[in-house]
């Protein structure tokens, strides 16, 4: 078994930019900021230009290719100004350069290789005076360049390599996981990647730490790091609790049997049909998958409401008595699914409705008179203190349900409610193996899931 | 709608015994008194002779032929003694008599048409002093005979023949209703039949009653009678929450809608098979019947020991994610029933297994590893913050179950146990319709349910 120090350093090998990409990314950012600081002048902004993000602070992985610049604006501007002189500015930076829109709009394009971000934002005093998310980037910048040594840049690239190796890098609502600012702020609090490890396997959530030690408010996250440049944030809100066990559990896998593959994992395994149709004969489950178009929405708002749905959706099937064992959704540019794996499809034609207790004198007697001369109701009966009535069922079979418009009763996301109205396939059961063509990589996460 | 008062009339007048009745019973008690009272001078013992229960009373409901004499023993006499000659005088009061067991031995037999039970008991000096629970009876008697005028007699009657005709009238435990005593503290308490129902229409239960205000232990059932004769004992012990709820409904019902039918029902409805069947196509639901032959035991057992049984196999089958709809139990002389209407008769190949939170460390650890490496097991993967495990099920066919040894593994009666493992049929789904040939009028309780 290799040493954990020989697979760090292994790692860190790989994931450190040589030199000479190093200078390449500086040149290019240099010219970039340049031609910003032209544009200002040309436009008699009183404005400055910084780089930010992980190239900014020397903690970008080998291979990544991002420059961000941001375009601080005096905030005597107002917003429309701003905006306007911002893209007008990009694009005098970007001639090729198009618009993209986050809080508010930017210009993002190509050069010599570079993925550039070009944002306008506020110069504002402090990060507790920001006007939108962007104008706080340059104090984490600052932050970290302040206090982040090479050698612990070093453990911050190895830190992120790890991350991304066990699926949870990302602070975008697909991924719920772990921002490149949060994996900085925990490397410097426990000063280094190998005691975080060791902190990480350990942690009982829920864990909060506070570098600066200035925070006020509680968070009810499983993981809180209060910023350091705004006492009122948390850097790891967006962190799922699935993702920080994970953290934990891939911390101590590390530990106990260091390896390379956790940071490069193999190709993702995809199932084809007939794995999947193996899978639902040995499991005896019934699945159901409703297919539809993917709305035309950014994915921090399409994987919230996929989830919204599946919810909704699973929870209208656990009203209906149906249980469903486990269930998942996943969606590409095209087709989006709500996956649900039944444990049972099919129900009584009556269902048990208890009544109040007897003696409860005035509900009782207006339960018992609701049913009594209704035909199609066996009881009320007395069970223990309450009456008991058996109704007709109004939902007896899984399939006619996902089938039928009852699914529009439930919450759903508001574009996917859309997209399921403009109409939705159903498979069901061995059907379902037909999606391993589209979705074969998420099945296989689906039928053999790892930790 | 006839009033309540000429109803009740009605019933006063069905239920009193003519005055022929009454005397040929005092004069056959008379008899039977004489004798035994000879028999104990016989035999030497300084001893006395009552008669007891509702013939004693005078509250007992015509047609009823029940003599119950007590012949009461010294407490000198050690248990042994007093059993042996408390059957020798049995036998020489009732020459036809044969023995039978409840605390201790007694003789019965009949006299003039009527039934004669002739039970020694010790003479002791108050209800709180007995020695078995037979002791008591007298005190009750001397209780009820001093306090009870002759109209109040005529309402316990009436609450009597109430009490039978909504099925609720005994203190065995095949019933678990209301014994006669428990009645005529229930008149006295309210001075009445039509008080006690309107009071009984309202109670909220728990109900605590004390008479004589001397209770000092506070009792965990739904009705509590304090015994007038024994500050520890309550009288309604035997009584369930259903058959109270049940008092409650009925005499809502008689108060709102007086009419003779509920004191002297029509004879009770049978359903042949074709009617079950048709129940089952309605309800669309599967029962299954465990048919076995009836243990040679008292009801007084058996009902108590097939209850046990049947919660006991309808947990069996929940613990194994089968919906149990409804389910019941009865018996005759040769063959007892266990029968489960089931909601579920099927599950899936794999169960769901949730492991620890993975932040406790140790138990994670362990759970994770026990299921790593099982090819049969799919995952562990994380679920919010915890170890899900998805391993094979034991148990995927209600059937199967019902049909295996596994029955043995949940709580059972006794000797239910015994006769179940002599072996059982399990009828499935509509062959439980041949039960119609003997249990036509169980089954029509159950399909055709009456509060």
């Amino acid at each position: 078994m290799p040493s954990l120090d020989s697979v760090l350093e292994t790692v860190a090998d790989r994931v450190t930019p040589a030199p000479e990409e190093r200078e390449r990314l500086a040149d290019a950012a240099a010219t970039l900021t340049d031609r910003a600081e032209a544009a200002l002048a040309d436009h008699e902004v009183d404005g400055d230009v910084l780089q930010v993000g992980s190239t900014a602070r020397g903690t970008w992985l080998a291979g990544d290719r991002d420059i961000d610049l941001f375009v601080r604006f005096p905030t005597d501007y107002d917003r429309a100004e701003l905006e306007r002189l911002g893209l007008a500015i990009g694009h005098e930076v970007l001639p090729e350069g198009h618009e993209e829109y986050a809080e508010h709009p930017y210009v993002t394009g190509e050069f010599e290789g570079f993925a550039v971000d070009l944002v306008p934002c506020y110069d504002v005093a402090s990060a507790t005076d920001i006007r939108s998310a962007v104008d706080r980037t340059p104090f984490h910048t600052q932050y970290v360049e302040a206090n982040l040594t090479d050698d612990l840049a070093g453990d911050v690239r190895v830190c992120k390599g790890f991350l991304k190796g066990i699926g949870v890098y990302g602070s975008d609502l697909r991924t719920e996981g772990f921002s490149g600012y949060l994996a900085e702020l925990l490397v410097l609090e426990y000063g280094g990647f190998e005691p975080l490890l060791r902190a990480a396997a350990d942690w009982h959530p829920p864990v909060t730490l506070d570098p600066e030690n200035h925070g006020k408010t509680t968070f009810d996250d499983p993981l809180t790091v209060i910023d350091p440049t705004d006492p009122e944030r948390n850097v790891a809100a967006v962190l799922s609790t699935a993702n920080l066990a994970r953290l934990q559990h891939y911390a101590r896998d590390l530990l106990a049997d260091p390896r390379l593959d956790l940071f490069f994992p193999n190709d993702q395994p995809t199932l084809d049909g007939d794995a999947i149709r193996t899978h639902l004969d040995r499991r005896a489950t019934t699945p159901a998958a409703i297919v539809f178009e993917t709305p035309d929405i950014v994915e921090d708002q399409l994987y919230p409401q996929l989830r919204k749905s599946l919810a909704g959706i699973e929870a209208g099937l656990e009203a209906h008595d149906f249980t469903v064992f486990r269930s998942a959704t996943f969606a590409d540019a095209e087709r989006s699914v709500l996956l649900f794996e039944l444990a049972t499809t099919t129900q009584p034609a009556v269902e048990r409705h208890e009544g109040p207790p007897v003696a409860v004198r005035e509900h009782a007697e207006g339960f018992f008179e609701t049913y009594a001369d209704d035909d199609a109701v066996y009881g009320p009966f007395i069970e223990d203190d309450r009456y008991v009535a058996e109704r007709p069922r109004e939902v007896t079979d899984a399939r006619a349900y996902l089938d039928s418009d009852a699914i529009f009763e439930v919450a759903l996301g508001a574009q996917i409610e859309t997209a399921l109205d403009d109409g939705y396939d159903l498979l069901w059961d061995e059907d379902v193996a037909t999606l391993a063509d589209r979705f074969g990589a998420e099945l296989a996460a689906y039928f053999e899931p790892a930790p």
